[in-house]
């Protein structure tokens, strides 16, 4: 007889994963090497040192070991907001009049307000540990930077953190959020490095990106004596971490021996879908389950979906390694669209390998329809989501309509990455009716790989 | 041998409480009854009718009935959010180096940021069952009002809400979270309602107070046809909801054999407070326990520790009922602080009968020490909290290093109400420096006292 499923699956505190999961250890195919901007060649521990933490590119260079400890001060952090609740959305599925059973993991019942700080105190710890003074970063919507003020402030790290401008602009109050916790928060592309002058040369009244943003935060961390850069996606390192995400919900849904048929995330630089899908994907991978793997994008930003497999840098100011991954090339700077943390040009080499081996789909929404879902979803399930999570909100609630067409009782899962409080100017904008969609044109395509790299492992075989 | 207490203690879905519990029924000496505001006569059932929901006004009335059974609909849409995580607050111990251990009950993992969720949901449901078509309401922070605009979003009921005008212009977006759900938000005193008018005539440029938004709603209520007027504190049926908020923290503290010394609660109208310590009051009135009970007040609006005890109207328009209270009268206009939800002339009457009765101790606090030590303890516990809840925590911390200094291990718990994610203009003024402190002169209190009614109750003895 199976058991009653609560509405939230809670696992305790001893449960909490004492490992996090390095997917890349059970790949066929592993993730291209990181190359170096200028040389093309493959970049090693000792190429990365300048930018980034010693502890953190031993885990971004290591696609052998599976499983790497958390220590126990990061898990002492984790116990403050986690385990994050596996949310069984019996509201939702009444409303649809679904026969599907949809479950979310839930990662916004912490101020950062999203799985952000599930990586951002793993890196601000290694940076401690070296002794660093502070770290310089990026962010998008704001969750990025909030969740690593907090991690800084916890352990009396300095902050500082590049906004793309325009959330800066749509986001006052993350700011405030991210100076309450004592980090300095500068709109991108600023006139404080050559990299953001340049790029307002180029680009005048340009909203800037995150790959413009990571520019910056890495020219910073380059010049300044104790920092090193530290990153919210796209990295491997980060995957591993936010593979908590995926263990928690596998553990809770193994206690009820669930097992999902379908696993949705948005994807922006890939973080939360691929620490959401990682557990699953390496029991798939083994041969030991199916499962299907949505990556959801904006329609405005569509990289998975309509981007290039090929090496292309990380950043516009193209000062960080080249990574092979899907991309709209690094000089595409995607409309003002609402969710500022998908408004990345490339995707996370893992997630990228694994959608060209056929083992992950992706598809795009527009924005307009992603906000109808979030309300929906906010009104029968209580939590009004961000912007981003929203994507993946609207793909469930279609694949659940689905199931009602053909009385399929599907399990569906999907990461509930954050809440939208940060996020009412976009609200406001739906709520009035006049938020628009923006759909790259060809052109637009042809602007973004124009600027991919020009090199060998480019070039079409 | 004591079990190891982890940082959040969750109790099961099955352990939520199935009744809410009613404090007056154990009191020797019950709150004062409700008059009429013209006639001065005790309202009964019949008299209430026009203004609030049937089902409402006998959990008012009632005084004898210890427990009432929570309905199946509620306890569902409680076990979306609840039950609510008591946390043990092990890094600000850490931080402030205390031998005392530190509780607290945290309320604002729900997107209305706050406890008032617990009532909003009884309120709009009642209401539903009446089969009303909407209700109106005021809100001061804005908790309560998106709390009842989810409610009612979720119950498919309208909901009109008067927003103090000093929070909705400090706060556009929880105006616009309230939007979202459905709701209309008016500013207020608005010039929608004849008392709305009048004060604005009295008062030119008012930033408005819960007691006049009080009376706006009241009007709009009883003149049109299908509404009721809902009330998110001060009232007992409030109280009785917000119980839910102390029976869990006291089974959670039950299963581990712990036993708080002191309980301490921000108060405003006293929904959270008197739902936080309710249970615990029982056990004291009883003999079975003792406990110290700590009301903390803004000392810019401190009726528990500086007003009179006497009958008073619950509005500014002096339509509500009479109620016997702590009060600095309904003519008193509090200073634009910053914790919204704590600007309230008086208190709900059985929190002031346990006041006067010596069962609970009252303080006051400035804003600028309550910033201050919100701002410690979102950094090293994580969480931003509401100003109104760091109201609560800056009391927290005093006794904590009290006990530090004494090196007593005294066990504090303190209602962590909210989140402060709307509160960041607060924040912004405290962080650069600018925030004041606004204390009441005698001659603010005397022109308050001044609108106290004339009757027979209120003459000294």
């Amino acid at each position: 007889m199976s058991k009653k499923i609560p509405y939230k699956i809670y696992l305790s505190e001893e449960e909490l994963p004492t490992h996090w999961y390095n997917l890349r250890a059970d790949m066929k195919n592993k993730p291209a090497p990181l190359l170096d901007p200028k040389t093309h060649k493959v970049m090693g521990y000792e190429d990365l040192r300048p930018v980034f933490c010693d502890e953190l590119i031993k885990q971004e260079l290591d696609d052998t070991t599976p499983y790497f400890e958390i220590p126990r001060e990061i898990r002492d952090f984790y116990k403050m907001y986690r385990p994050a609740p596996l949310v069984r959305a019996y509201e939702l599925e009444k409303k649809l009049n679904t026969p599907a059973h949809i479950y979310y993991k839930f990662e916004g019942n912490n101020t950062s307000g999203s799985h952000k700080l599930n990586s951002a105190i793993a890196q601000a710890y290694y940076a401690k540990n070296q002794g660093l003074k502070g770290v310089t970063t990026e962010t998008g919507a704001g969750q990025w930077g909030t969740a690593l003020s907090m991690a800084c402030a916890y352990l009396g790290l300095d902050c500082k953190v590049f906004m793309v401008k325009c959330s800066y602009e749509q986001k006052p109050f993350r700011r405030e959020v991210m100076r309450t916790y004592g980090a300095s928060v500068t709109p991108s592309p600023s006139m404080e490095t050559a990299v953001g002058r340049e790029i307002n040369e180029r680009f005048p009244g340009t909203t800037g990106s995150l790959g413009c943003a990571i520019s910056e935060a890495v020219e910073v961390a380059s010049n300044t004596e104790g920092y090193r850069y530290v990153l919210g996606s796209v990295l491997n390192q980060v995957m591993l971490h936010q593979s908590i995400i995926g263990l928690e919900a596998k553990a809770a849904l193994d206690k009820y021996n669930v097992k999902p048929d379908i696993i949705i995330g948005c994807a922006g630089g890939g973080s939360n879908l691929g620490g959401l899908i990682a557990p699953f994907m390496g029991e798939k991978i083994k041969g030991n389950a199916d499962y299907r793997f949505i990556a959801v994008e904006p329609a405005s930003c569509p990289s998975l979906s309509r981007g290039k497999y090929v090496y292309d840098y990380c950043d516009t100011g193209m000062v960080c390694p080249l990574s092979k991954m899907y991309t709209l090339g690094s000089g595409f700077i995607p409309a003002a669209s609402h969710a500022g943390g998908l408004r990345y040009h490339g995707m996370n080499s893992t997630l990228s390998q694994l959608r060209y081996d056929g083992l992950m789909e992706a598809t795009t929404v527009k924005q307009t329809e992603v906000f109808a879902s979030a309300v929906e979803f906010a009104k029968c399930e209580g939590i009004l989501p961000a912007p981003e999570s929203s994507h993946a909100i609207h793909v469930a609630v279609n694949e659940a309509l689905k199931c009602k067409e053909t009385g399929e009782e599907k399990v569906i899962l999907f990461g509930l990455t954050g809440t939208g409080y940060f996020d009412m100017v976009s609200y406001q904008k739906f709520n009035d009716g006049i938020m628009k969609d923006y759909l790259p044109t060809d052109e637009d395509l042809e602007r973004g790989f124009a600027s991919l790299p020009d090199m060998a492992e480019n070039e079409v075989k």
